[in-house]
């Protein structure tokens, strides 16, 4: 059987953390089962950032940076950036034209985001701010992504995009499947909540060894476990969470804990270490990436180049069914 | 002094008749005075008749019959159509980042044509539809138009054009003129209303001799002119209004009303006659092209070309000065 297609993007937002990176190992765990596309969605970022956009070239080439050196495969997935691809924005046009104005009104997160966005002083009530969610279901349909990896919070826009699919499928013909959610739960913050930095519960991608051991001593673990001799249960413990991604002995730490066979103190300790090891392969990499922006460059001309491709048939589907040109 | 440029633009509806003929006179006047560039939009059409298509490309067919055979000129203008030149769509996902909702939902015409197309039975609450004069004002900033000719009616879509170059030269820097209207009034219906086939008192562009005169005659004319021995005024007079765009011998004509020298019968016959030799020769130039469909694509791909080149110039620009790759 052919293999499923997955899309998926990042908003180039210049606070890449732990929880981004999270993502990413997700991302690449899917590279072996699916035909995958991932996007740097710079045109996403103007939805809430279109005031000053001095930084988006860096925080574009940072984002890039971040993806590779992580282990997102070029050859195996194709990864570029949203803004080099033109169908985007003409598919999202000729979408905006059949979609009722009500069911992007209605989309739970748009009034919450808009009035927080808002009290950070943000102009905000954007047409364009309105159609984030159609910019997200021409992404998806664009590559007729079979599935999307995506946390909770974004489950309302992948049902959006549901009934697009099926909204367009009755005016004119089906093109285009239904992407079903690969639902990735999220990494929390040191305080349980979800990680943000404007929280100020993250933990930064770059940070170095000292960082990661301080940030990680002060995450919260099972409120229970008072004393080292009590009993913790794994499941409620931060730290745990994280060990699920950076500890390959996970199963063992998760015995442990239960039997109050290790305390936190060195259960957190045993963690960064291991956050410390894993990253510093990172950043090295990272850090030699860095001195070839070239490099980087070309990359993501590739990507752009393999991406138009499946954009443009896709668009040549579209103008047929919808008697265009 | 550099020509000024123009851009202007008809949705392909399929229901042309004098009064588009009439705006088509005007285009003809403006392409020897500035650089000119037409679009058929049909992405425009799609706001309001996203339901059904199947007419689209005969519509945008017959359409460009009509230009060419009246007298628009490919070589000294850009003909083409809009779907053909994506970065229509790219500059509008882009400006609509900064365009306040508020904007949009206050122009005059939205709420009336909204409950006008409602009462049509179509649905047209979209966010496609909210954000046409969006797509107006990217037509004609990606030209750099600047002058536009509209109608009275389509002033504040102008108007809103103008404060979106204002509100990009403020966020971003200067990168488009302030586009001016030029004025040009629309002939009326044979009843003196804006002719609309929905009125029923329009006169198609295809009408023939018999046709034509049947219409002129149902002209009104200066309502105090009962016999033919009182003098009329032709200023408002519906026979007189076409005379002027088909009779070269207006003024002696104008004369003859005032002093009661021609009666509104024989006006009539003698516009009709006008009308007739003048369509005449359009619709023989009308019937040669048709049988050249191979020719009127190559003359829209050549117009289509020249397009992209003055797009992706403005293009180029607007993502420089927004820090876009």
């Amino acid at each position: 059987m052919a293999k499923g297609r997955i899309f998926s993007g990042m908003q180039p937002s210049g606070n890449f953390h732990m929880g981004n990176y999270q993502v990413l190992t997700n991302w690449i765990k899917l590279q072996e089962e699916y035909n995958c596309v991932y996007s740097i969605v710079d045109w996403h970022a103007l939805t809430s950032s279109y005031e000053n956009t001095s930084k988006l070239p860096e925080r574009i080439e940072n984002m890039a940076l971040d993806w590779f050196s992580a282990g997102l495969d070029p050859e195996k997935n194709i990864i570029f950036i949203q803004s080099h691809v033109k169908e985007h924005a003409e598919l999202h046009l000729l979408l905006s034209m059949m979609t009722p104005l009500s069911w992007l009104e209605r989309v739970p997160t748009y009034k919450d985001k808009l009035q927080q966005l808002g009290e950070m002083g943000k102009e905000i009530n954007t047409y364009g701010f309105l159609g984030y969610p159609e910019l997200m279901a021409a992404d998806i349909m664009l590559y007729k992504a079979d599935a999307v990896p995506v946390a909770e919070d974004q489950i309302p826009h992948l049902e959006l995009t549901r009934e697009i699919v099926r909204r367009f499928a009755n005016i004119y013909k089906p093109v285009f499947p239904e992407p079903q959610a690969i639902l990735s739960p999220l990494l929390p913050g040191i305080d349980g909540r979800k990680m943000s930095k404007s929280y100020g519960n993250e933990i930064p991608y770059a940070a170095e060894s000292d960082e990661l051991h301080s940030r990680v001593r002060l995450m919260v673990t099972d409120p229970k476990r008072i004393k080292k001799t009590d009993p913790g249960d794994p499941d409620i413990c931060t730290v745990y969470t994280f060990h699920k991604i950076f500890s390959p002995e996970q199963n063992e730490i998760a015995v442990h804990c239960r039997n109050a066979g290790i305390g936190c103190v060195d259960c957190k300790k045993r963690l960064a270490e291991k956050m410390v090891s894993t990253l510093a392969d990172v950043h090295g990499r990272r850090k030699e990436l860095s001195l070839k922006p070239g490099k980087i460059k070309e990359i993501l001309a590739y990507g752009a180049e393999r991406a138009r491709k499946l954009a443009s048939a896709t668009m040549d589907e579209v103008k047929s069914v919808m008697n265009l040109g």
